[in-house]
């Protein structure tokens, strides 16, 4: 039937490129393969294969096919406490490993604790306390071996801020703490439901690029509160705005600045700074940058104590609560308008937390290559958190700085963690009072070369490089933290992000093909410019599964493509190569639904009124299948339908074989 | 360098299967392309082209290319008005067939709209105000040939529920109108700003099938409202669920229900329905069906007016005010908070009413094949009720069964408008007062008649033939309204056409490809059942972009196939036949970002730990610019990437070759 149009029509040879079909393969023409219809499936199969590749497309029950019950016990209880598959064969090489690694941590975050719980605004035990329980329940739960748990900056900063705008932390001391435990029940229990119910993949709608731009712009903001601190200003605003904290800081450069703070914290951030830096040039010196903090905050302590500096206005910790976890249990807000407070920010808070802690569990795991199940992960984390928020903890995660440490001192397992966890304990049991004169300078400026880490400017250019739109969503994020606020450049990335994918799906890419020279592939002509048209025959091929969102534009589009090619000839004056037959490359369309299906007949009936063919090329299983079952098939016809666009081309230019 | 890997492996011929390499193009080989890169834009024109293809796609400005400025000032104009275009070479051969469609679609239009205004529950003469300004402006700034404006069932039980919520539409009267007005100006101006700034493919968000189950369930909901009119009952609930109208219904049927009423409606809906199935069996007897509602408001309010049927207990319309729509700029909420409360109806409506529309517009323009430019429509839809609003009018769109009826009827510009506008001129001008004693029971029969037409059971059929997951957001929207509201039904549409995309761009899928006997070409071997593994070697397709959304699960789901395939090999006892390469077929992948680069980086890493080395095959323009500009093509090497999957295994399977 195609013949019809095609006899009609004066191809001839002379039109052709010299070498549009010197390398033609005339042995493919009697074995035209006929477009497969796989078997069709059962509605049930088709449903659970659906629900398997969107849920469990790790297969997660694998190895518990086939086996007793018993070993099926074994194994559950073994897929929720790692540990107990891991720790049968830990050895004492191992744990020299994790020792060494689990006290640089521990060195590390001692202070770090202390200085981010004041960025939530919280009583500085509760920073230690965070890193005590969470980090056990996370060694027999998680499957990083490589993660350093505790509470983080961006999580520390962002509570901080969400709970502020509903309890003042100084005059409203317990509500916020009562909030702060409430938001991190509800983190907690977000992580455990997302795993749980496998929706892990929820967090993955926060593009890496978003992210950067985030953790950019958190850390600038971090680094900007640290200027209370670092300056001793005692008037602050509550703002995170750089603006706003700009403001702060000059108008209290006359009277509110204490230079003798000014010249302890500028002096310790400079050292902490050259460690950094030192650690970062020669890696197996990290150990200098990991034990910095801990040498900086015993000197300033001892300097402290003996000048008495803290009568000059060095503003010092003051007093630490000695002892472990009190229960907080009875502090979580279970009923009343609180609840829902605590449950909108714990939900922020665990995912922000979770998207951390999941990425770095990632690069680790890459790394080493050992294999991380994210929902697991989600699981574990969720349920150290619930834990955590009935101990006194709030919001722990993985750390980014401490895990790279943790990884560049050796840790082999979790038990890096369970020692840092000990050592956070005799801390808290023993030497807490010491921590009286440690100015609060030096955890500003421990908290800045932390935080500096986390401005990843070479990540931005490579985004810059590969993806202007990534670059956008990535400065989006960054700005909106810096100049409005943390949750304002959270939903700016979370817009874009979004906006991006929309994008991709309304506005797919189509491309018009040509003959690769000697050979018989077709590909994209402004890809390979040495690809030939075929006279009389447009190639388009669409980019993407063609849905209700795009269907009308792809419809549109193509017939774009096709009075863009009729105006070229028309103006060549090349009036005897009418295009008689148009194929569309169906291999990147992989799913196709009812307005889809729609407008390839608007199509095929648009180019009927022109006496042009329409011919499919290599539909895919789901789409041939659809294809059938409207009965599209018989509307264009089954020999129009083809295996391969050589195919399609070698039937509708017959006169080009020699 | 990939030698080293492939020839320390033992592949030999014995493990082909005797069709694998039979018809092998060995000349391929010489000629092996290398994967062409495109030339780099720069940064304008990259913008400029993604920018032009979002927004611009259509290219509307093309004709205003070369001109002069006289020129371009008269297609601008023509652009705002195409009656301007097509009014020149208007003819009274054309007036001819404008003037029977213009008749007969007034005929209809005059008793619909009495009904429909009491659907939004305003005065009967506010749907004849709807329509006779808005067709007329229509006229000269629409350009669909075949669309029928005026008040529409949907969207004036949108309108009226919505409405509804806010004030009593019997005890508010005024504020309910003046509210009315205020949701008409904010539809109009949503219209006007999503085509001015061609934003025109958000409509495209709500999918066909959730159009299909919003509709039918609309109309089920409306074709209940009006057993209120049919049976003649005085207590009716406000809700517009099923459950509370079978309640009203059921409670008042001993006394609540008037007989008379209940003879002449249901009399008359057989009537029409009988008139609708002739008009549909015999499509040249479509006039009957046309003319039947009209006719059913003559005999009927003749036959109440001599039997003075209203004295026992027949409702009839009562009132119509007379003489043509009085200015309502006054009327409007430009202020207070009920500005918000328009806005926000508006906004629903206006969305609602173009999707109707502009569907409509491409149905007839398809089928008389003209081309009809979504956003300018939207324009032009978006004045009209903007100036409507101030003329009292309410939401105005194209109607589908008036629409079909000046289809059938032979219209042939939007001229047939102006003559059904000048009818209702007419009408409000001479005749209103003749409806005074036309019963409520006819203006239910002639929406329930309409309507039916609404409920498109073969399209929902063809929806579960074809995708199972379009049909569950086309029930769930049909449902949604039905039980619950016309709100949240258009909550589940959305959502779930929704959640389809997300899906689709988080879980694209992915598949293991064969080479099929007797060609070059690599195909699905679930849909190829014939088509054969090489061995050694497998070959994965990936159906989509790389992106954030699903890197990770892509990268997953490739190492998942590849320990597929190692096990069943160990299964098989085939341990010879070692997976030694890996080849990633990129041809649907038509974009990439930083997120989807990192993930390619792990699953190479991955691979390298295994000994098996990563080839990429055919990477589109976008892909190959990423991948050289972060240094990817670097990492694996520029030989590992290929024209062809067919080039990549005559590279890795050298043995093969006789």
């Amino acid at each position: 039937m195609s013949n019809r149009i095609t006899d009609a029509l004066p191809v001839t040879d002379m039109e052709l490129p010299a070498d549009a079909h010197s390398h033609e393969h005339p042995e493919n023409l009697p074995y035209v393969h006929k477009v497969g219809v796989p078997p069709k499936q059962n509605l049930f199969t088709e449903f659970k294969t659906t629900f398997k590749e969107t849920f469990m497309h790790d297969d997660p029950l694998r190895s518990f096919k086939d086996q007793s019950n018993s070993k099926k016990l074994l194994l559950g209880l073994q897929a929720v406490f790692p540990i107990l598959d891991w720790g049968r064969s830990y050895s004492l090489s191992k744990f020299r490993g994790d020792l060494i690694a689990g006290l640089t941590i521990a060195s590390l975050c001692i202070p770090q604790d202390i200085g981010y719980s004041k960025l939530a605004n919280l009583a500085p035990q509760y920073g230690l306390y965070s890193s005590f329980v969470p980090p056990l329940i996370y060694a027999a739960m998680g499957s990083s071996r490589d993660i350093a748990i505790g509470p983080v900056a961006v999580v520390s900063l962002l509570l901080g801020t969400l709970i502020q705008d509903e309890f003042d932390p100084v005059k409203q001391k317990l509500d916020y703490q009562r909030l702060a435990f409430t938001a991190t029940f509800f983190a907690g229990l977000t992580q455990f439901a997302l795993g749980f119910f496998r929706l892990g993949f929820l967090i993955d709608f926060l593009s890496h690029a978003a992210v950067v731009g985030f953790m950019g712009g958190t850390a600038i903001t971090i680094a900007l509160q640290q200027l209370k601190g670092l300056l001793g200003i005692k008037k602050f605003t509550k703002k995170t705005d750089i603006v706003s904290v700009m403001r702060s800081v000059w108008t209290s450069v006359h009277h509110g600045w204490n230079w003798e703070t000014v010249v302890i914290g500028v002096a310790f951030l400079a050292f902490l700074l050259l460690a950094k830096y030192i650690g970062k040039k020669n890696k197996k010196l990290f150990w200098v940058s990991a034990i910095a903090p801990l040498i900086s905050v015993i000197i300033s302590t001892f300097f402290v104590y003996i000048t008495h500096a803290e009568k000059k206005g060095v503003q010092i910790v003051n007093k630490i609560e000695k002892g472990i976890n009190p229960s907080s249990v009875h502090e979580i807000f279970f009923t009343g308008e609180n609840l829902g407070k605590g449950f909108r920010i714990g939900v922020v808070a665990g995912m922000i937390a979770l998207t951390e802690a999941v990425a770095i569990a990632r690069t680790f795991a890459a790394m080493k290559d050992y294999h991380i199940d994210g929902n697991r992960e989600m699981v574990a984390l969720g349920t150290m958190n619930v834990i955590g928020s009935m101990t006194s903890c709030y919001v722990a995660t993985g750390s980014f700085s401490r895990s790279a440490v943790n990884y560049m001192a050796g840790c082999n397992t979790a038990v890096s963690n369970i020692v840092m966890s000990l050592v956070v304990l005799l801390t808290l049991e023993v030497i807490t009072p010491l921590f009286k004169y440690t100015p609060n300078a030096i955890l500003a400026s421990i908290i800045i070369s932390a935080v500096v880490g986390l401005i990843d400017i070479n990540a931005m250019l490579l985004i810059w490089k590969i993806d202007k739109f990534d670059f956008i969503a990535c400065m989006g994020a960054f700005f909106g933290v810096v100049f409005v606020s943390v949750e304002i450049g959270l939903l700016i990335a979370v817009a874009i992000s979004f906006a991006k994918i929309l994008l991709q799906v309304t506005r797919p890419r189509t491309a018009v093909l040509g003959k690769v020279p000697r050979t018989n592939v077709y590909r994209n002509i402004q890809q390979y410019p040495e690809a030939a048209k075929v006279p009389g025959i447009l190639i388009v091929r669409v980019d993407s599964a063609i849905y209700f969102s795009n269907s009308n534009y792809i419809r549109e589009r193509i017939l774009r493509w096709l009075s863009d090619e009729e105006e070229q000839l028309k103006e060549n004056g090349e009036l005897k190569s009418k295009i008689h037959c148009l194929i569309v490359e169906m291999s990147p369309v992989t799913d196709i639904d009812t307005s889809g299906i729609h407008a390839l007949e608007e199509l095929h009936n648009s180019l009927r009124k022109k006496d042009i063919q329409l011919v499919l090329a290599n539909p895919g299983p789901v789409v041939a299948d659809k294809l059938h079952a409207s009965d599209f098939t018989s509307l264009i016809g089954e020999d129009n339908i083809f295996l391969t666009v050589a195919d399609a081309v070698i039937t509708f230019a017959p006169k080009m074989e020699p």
